[in-house]
């Protein structure tokens, strides 16, 4: 348990990146409604802000904020960081756990969001970017899912509206249950790499790490394409850089660009922007309607695990 | 009747676009099994080369090429004139009356992938064309069409999937015929535009020509959007551009740029691609499955034509 509900509680707003103001007020209408005070650090430019904000905080949201080992030594009130959002590798999990602080994040908030975005990719690629030469229709195409979290099952289900087959592989989800909900369940990741589309909705670990490699994309049918709204971590740079040289039909379709997007550029020539799209920033997650789900989670989280033990999306280290 | 069943025809394809291989390798597929010969003039370069192909010809299959007066003129054979596609503003249907011959359009074949370039413009232009800011999503948005044919319910349809809310006004579809298929009946063409998203599906005539002005534009709620994949020219150009200088949440998604793009890029300067999209050439109905699928209707319709007096897709002066 928390502590002792009804008591007023601090709640630090970290955000290097800040979320729209509207959905700042919902999360202080949701704190105020508890009788706890929202700190704000928006936009702040070096980590020593940070440092200095957290030392008189009971919970803490965050987004992409580094939350490490530095942070939590000074965050002595600190009971609980949420991360409004789904990933949550800006977390060092152990060094929570060992100052005894309760971890979350709010998965299935931006699952909409970057499902759109999924789509918004695979059309441009498959328009060309809207060059005026003819491409090619999403409908009866086949798309296979690695992890078939709420991201994932968010991608699917408008990829049911689009008329295409879905596939998917999750270790912890049994196969019946994959098929319950409309996608055909695949029994190795290897497996995935025979449909045209394979869509990445794993969590980086030592496992996942540069595991999506030539073996794996190499497997790929005609127009195989790879959608990466994960991380860009997972994918084995130099193997995709060498399959997007060999392969004039491969696409890559990816939330976030490498630093040195130069030898991906030069890879695909004048088919970047259809081959290939890497978005400025990781946008996935970046709509207004995502910003207002997870920050406003976020708050009710905190609230729930203070006043009622509340602890449904707590991480393990 | 198309005179007599069973006798050998000559097909002419004329495309200045040539069709995909594969589909003219179907279209052939279907001619010779009903025993005609067809005969391609794809890519030409003067209308010179059309006046001289069209003379021995029992039927025609067009794509965007103009049949006109003259044409028909040097067409002594011909009975029937099939345009591979929805619109058919490039046939003469006056002087097709005049001469006798039919004319015909392949309406449907080329909705579903109009309605995914649809969508990949909408995606683009809600996520700022991935330029890493947060943008919208468009689940339980509101989209309505001016016009209900079948393109704009093959959008309907994946709207349907995104959880968008759809309205429509067509003048030749009964409301309760439009509210069976899902959408909600709006009397009157100004009606549709106090919904957020306004699809233009409405052939060129001299009613529906520039009829898109200030008046109806200048109505759309914030984030106005207007889609047009139908033609440019129903919307009056000096209008629309009022409009993008003066209202900076305005965005026009058109299938076809105009002659001269730049004033509309000065209207939107460095929103061009978020706020203002436009194609390269027309390229709605530019999919290999919608080449296949058209150009394989127009072959089944004139085979149909000749054999058996099928006339339902026929157009009228």
């Amino acid at each position: 348990m928390a502590g002792e509900a009804g008591k007023a509680r601090t709640v630090l707003l970290a955000t290097e990146k800040a979320f729209a103001a509207a959905a700042v007020t919902k999360i202080e209408e949701v704190l105020k409604a508890a009788n706890y005070t929202m700190k704000k650090l928006e936009n702040y430019k070096s980590k020593d802000d940070l440092l200095a904000a957290v030392g008189d905080a009971d919970a803490m949201i965050i987004r992409s904020d580094i939350v490490d080992q530095a942070v939590l030594d000074k965050a002595s009130k600190m009971k609980i960081v949420v991360r409004a959002g789904a990933g949550y590798d800006n977390i060092d999990l152990k060094a929570c756990e060992g100052k005894g602080i309760t971890a979350m994040n709010t998965p299935g908030q931006n699952a909409n969001a970057v499902a759109e975005l999924v789509f918004g990719m695979m059309i441009v690629s498959a328009r060309n970017n809207f060059d005026g030469t003819s491409g090619f229709e999403l409908v009866n195409r086949e798309i296979a899912f690695y992890g078939f979290g709420a991201v994932a099952r968010a991608v699917h289900k408008l990829a049911q509206g689009f008329g295409m087959k879905s596939f998917a592989y999750d270790p912890y989800i049994p196969a019946d249950k994959i098929k319950e909900m409309g996608a055909e369940p695949v029994s190795t990741v290897a497996g995935l790499f025979e449909h045209q589309y394979v869509s990445l909705h794993v969590p980086l670990t030592d496992e996942t790490k540069a595991s999506i490699n030539k073996d794996l994309l190499g497997k790929m049918p005609k127009g195989g394409t790879l959608i990466n709204t994960a991380r860009l971590e997972v994918v084995h740079e130099a193997d995709m850089l060498e399959i997007l040289k060999t392969r004039p039909d491969f696409c890559y379709l990816c939330d976030v660009a490498p630093k040195d997007i130069e030898p991906f550029k030069a890879a695909v020539g004048d088919k970047y922007g259809k081959r290939l799209i890497f978005t400025k920033k990781k946008m996935g997650a970046q709509t207004a309607e995502a910003n207002d789900n997870a920050g406003v989670a976020a708050a009710n989280q905190i609230v729930g695990f203070f006043e009622k033990g509340e602890t449904r999306f707590s991480l393990k280290a």
